[in-house]
């Protein structure tokens, strides 16, 4: 692809807007194939591990570059469960709790506040081992600290937690008050694990940025969480059900979208920046949902077929398939998952992903430092 | 300047690592002439803002594009002043002090809480009039925020607000406890307004990215709050005075320098990535330095000349110089802000110039999602 130099400022280098396609680092962590329709963590397809790994084993593979074998995922299970006995956790919690934040505002103040406690040190000051540490304490605080702000927000403390099960059983459980089935521990792993990563997305490319000026991995982490937050990037999979919501009937299905694409307005659940085919992410999550069943699972499966139809009669050309979060809100309301959890049950997957892109920036220092082009007036002399 | 397409994915945009000289946006907010020795905050002389205006006019210029009148920067000024009696603000320092903190941790986490409690929206739901709101109220914050955080870390409740007096004032007043003289405001004022913005730094950059994605004012804030924390970014004017601090008398400025250039370290406060020649702020902070007189300055002085003499020997055609570092801790210890405080006074200088980037930003809708490019191992097949 052919770049120029900016024709104002002959200095500056002329980039496409929004950074599209511009290669900003190496990476060994994550590659999509968005024309082949595949994705990998490292040397493994993201879709297969989604399928059969534990979310703890991806972990893993995410922070220290391979999957543990299985004496090393027990104790990376334990170490990841130690956060929900964290006093520290429990103590910014009922802190901040008091103060009235949504969960995603209180895990914005609770990560600076957790790593001042442990007093946490810039990343250029800390060995690789000490950076993956920390990246492990503030993200192993995660699943405790989302759970419990929001049982706390529904005035409820937390409840206790399953010994002998995983991380993502231990989470559902905070959520809805019953011991998940591994049916829904197995659908939830998937979802959580096929969207860790998922190519240099805005909230990651924040990560690097901010680790890459040495800040503490706290700071990176939480800037993440704010490009998170953003309705351009997380978000729309609550929006796919308020959807879903509004159609009473099956048979309003098709005059449902139509009136929505005649009126101009984008079908939520829709297209991807990146996948021309369908994207593997939805094509998975479709298919856990056809296991779980249910009336909710048959709507939104006639949903996406009228969809297609309409869109590939409105929009020729434009190959818009149901992408990840539609099937992913339908996947999060099947198991439980409360829909204004939606969001920060993602950030607790793309959090793994970002302290693996946080480690691997600090191993290169080199500060992440652009230019922009000045289009206002000229200096006016005195 | 030529850029090439990525060698191993051509659909790919290869550029330079850090992104140095990389055009990522438009803007009208400020420009930076390296080579010329000077730089404007839109048409206006940054320099000649620093020496004769307040900081409020500068906080206005930034926000609203145009210097006050007399009767609007009064009202400005009020609204800055407001922020004193936020109850939200009290509340929140009283919440946060007794978990210990650090002051810019403690911001880190005020910021989202402060925009949850005022229900501020994301960028992309508001009118540009009420994005300005937002940064307004956030960044005038800043000032009770940094000197309550800071007083009661230090045992110590803020103390009353000097009502006839501007921003620098008071917050010189919090943190000294004394009222500063004209002279010290001044002072200060040129400080603050040489720093609040100067081409796409790390944290502005931060930013803009994660207001790109549509997040509220406060994620962009405190994002880019984080990447200021880096000690590749702030955190250098401090470090000054602790080589100060070390020479005894100022016969031994020259060997120590030499020392410390042999033993291969920088020297901190000198050198600069954007000006070859040097560096408008340090002239300005040096010229403000030498009317506040002291023994600190003349010493200061005296180690400014043997360090262009020793850099000159031992890195000739480098033209390392005084940056604005250097004299920035002179002055910021002379006017009597505590040496822990330097960092958070630069931050408080420097939001505001963030949060014209984020309304600029917002104003234009279009993700920064850039690329990377993958060098591990190719997908293992099953």
């Amino acid at each position: 692809m052919s770049v120029q130099p900016d024709r104002m400022n002959p200095s500056l280098i002329a980039v496409p807007r929004g950074l599209t396609n511009v290669a900003v680092t190496d990476t060994e962590i994550s590659d999509v194939h968005g024309l082949e329709g595949y994705y990998q963590y490292r040397e493994h397809s993201a879709i297969d591990l989604a399928r059969h790994a534990t979310l703890e084993e991806v972990w893993h593979l995410f922070l220290f570059g391979a999957l543990p074998g299985p004496a090393r995922a027990a104790r990376f299970a334990d170490v990841l469960r130690s956060a929900d006995d964290d006093a520290d956790v429990h103590e910014l919690v009922a802190a901040l709790a008091p103060l009235g934040p949504d969960v995603l505002h209180g895990v914005k103040a609770a990560w600076p506040l957790l790593s001042a406690r442990r007093g946490m040190r810039p990343v250029y000051d800390l060995t690789e081992e000490e950076r993956r540490d920390d990246a492990l304490l503030l993200t192993a605080a995660l699943p405790p600290l989302l759970t419990a702000l929001w049982r706390r927000a529904n005035g409820d403390a937390a409840g206790p937690a399953l010994p002998d099960r995983g991380v993502v059983a231990n989470y559902l459980h905070q959520l809805t008050g019953r011991v998940p089935t591994a049916q829904e521990e197995r659908a939830l792993s998937a979802y959580l694990i096929a969207v860790v990563d998922h190519g240099l997305n805005a909230s990651t490319f924040t990560a690097r940025v901010i680790a890459s000026t040495g800040a503490d991995v706290a700071s990176a982490l939480a800037g993440a969480l704010g490009s998170l937050t953003g309705p351009l990037h997380g978000g729309a999979p609550s929006r796919v059900l308020d959807a879903l919501d509004r159609i009473e009937s099956p048979h309003d299905i098709g005059p449902w979208i139509r009136g929505e694409l005649a009126a101009g307005r984008r079908l939520m659940g829709f297209g991807h920046a990146v996948y021309r085919t369908a994207d593997p992410r939805s094509e998975l999550l479709k298919a856990i949902a056809l296991d779980l069943g249910g009336d909710r699972v048959e709507l939104a499966l006639r949903f996406e077929e009228e969809a297609d139809h309409a869109l590939a009669a409105s929009k020729p050309g434009r190959a818009l398939h149901a992408n990840v979060e539609f099937y992913a809100a339908i996947v999060m309301e099947r198991v439980g998952v409360p829909r204004e959890m939606f969001t920060p049950t993602f950030a607790l997957a793309r959090a793994i992903g970002w302290s693996a892109h946080i480690v691997e920036q600090a191993a290169d220092p080199k500060i992440i430092r652009p230019s922009a082009r000045y289009t206002g007036p000229a200096l006016r002399r005195a």
